[in-house]
């Protein structure tokens, strides 16, 4: 893994424009890399599975990413910067027990969870994978301490408050009973979870 | 990975005396698995090279275990039923930080992160390490519960609280940060996530 030549006349240039050939490729490939992983796993991702999944010759994977590591980290950059924000009820209530729903229900379906499940296994046997998986949730912690900041604003929690450690504070016990306790979570759990946050943080404990 | 013959006159009874051969080699190998696991990494861990570690004919140990999975099983359920106790220093909130900072010494140390950290991954691809990771969690946080139960009994909790469910709330947020997040974790963080779980479970919430 790894060989790359140079660039041929029969490639476009990298950074080609949004929707132009070199955007579909990486689209197709950066889906074909969670997919793959998903069904194999890590230990088993190749490039050479991941170009026939997404039906781009495997040649041209190798010239742009080089490895599967480079792929996904790409694929997890992308994620990262989806632009996800914080949902927005009215009531810092709302919005965290909105979060750690939203956490649940993509754990709680077999189908949901494969690629994030995937993703997070990866991370402890790619270094790679796990600083691209740490700047993704410190990006998705930021966007969601945003509901926080408007709870203290609308003065629902006090100024002291440290908003990512209240996010860290709700969705911990989840990602804790889903990928190390391996104990079931539900609708119920995650709003059990929200509230405990909010509760300490009422408190100004975090 | 799995050859088993019948027992020949050279092996001793299973489930021999304790502190007789058959023991020690339970001992030996056992304690190879863990090590095993913690340079190699699940993906790689073998039948014979946790022989050639403990020292132990191969033979011997595919006999009496079969596979990685069966011996890695054994040394969980060996783990788990180390008698492990909740710390008792008279308060639930010294109690309650005395387990978070346990966690976060544990995992803050690269030597004393090795083992449980492979634990973790290994979970991740092995259906049987994981059920049995469960129970190791399960068992544990049982015994951590003690603390809780001890505080409600002295008046500091209310009687409604869930014992295990204030374990998980400070335990969370930590296993989270190592594990999910990639965040660094030290006895302040620890004392926080006690601090959290005791005020949610003072507020009803828990």
């Amino acid at each position: 893994m790894g060989t790359s030549g140079p660039p041929t006349q029969l490639d476009p240039p990298l950074n080609a424009r949004p929707g132009g050939r070199s955007a579909r490729v990486r689209d197709a490939v950066l889906t074909a890399v969670y997919e793959e992983l998903a069904e194999v796993g890590y230990p088993r991702l190749t490039v050479d599975n991941v170009a026939n999944r997404a039906g781009v010759h495997k040649t041209t994977v190798y010239r742009r990413w080089g490895s599967v590591d480079v792929i996904l980290v790409d694929a997890l950059h992308r994620t990262t910067a989806d632009g996800w924000r914080a949902p927005d009820t009215g009531t810092v209530e709302g919005d965290l027990v909105a979060v750690t729903t939203e956490i649940a229900r993509t754990f709680g379906e077999a189908h949901e969870r494969a690629i994030p499940s995937a993703l997070v296994a990866a991370a402890f046997q790619s270094p790679l994978a796990a600083e691209a998986m740490s700047a993704f949730y410190a990006a998705r912690q930021h966007a969601a301490a945003e509901l926080v900041v408007r709870g203290v604003d609308r003065g629902e929690l006090p100024r002291a408050v440290d908003p990512v450690e209240v996010v860290r504070a709700a969705c911990g016990p989840l990602f804790y009973r889903i990928f190390i306790t391996r104990e079931p979570v539900d609708t119920a759990t995650a709003r059990r979870c929200a509230l405990a946050a909010l509760a300490a943080a009422r408190a100004g404990v975090i």
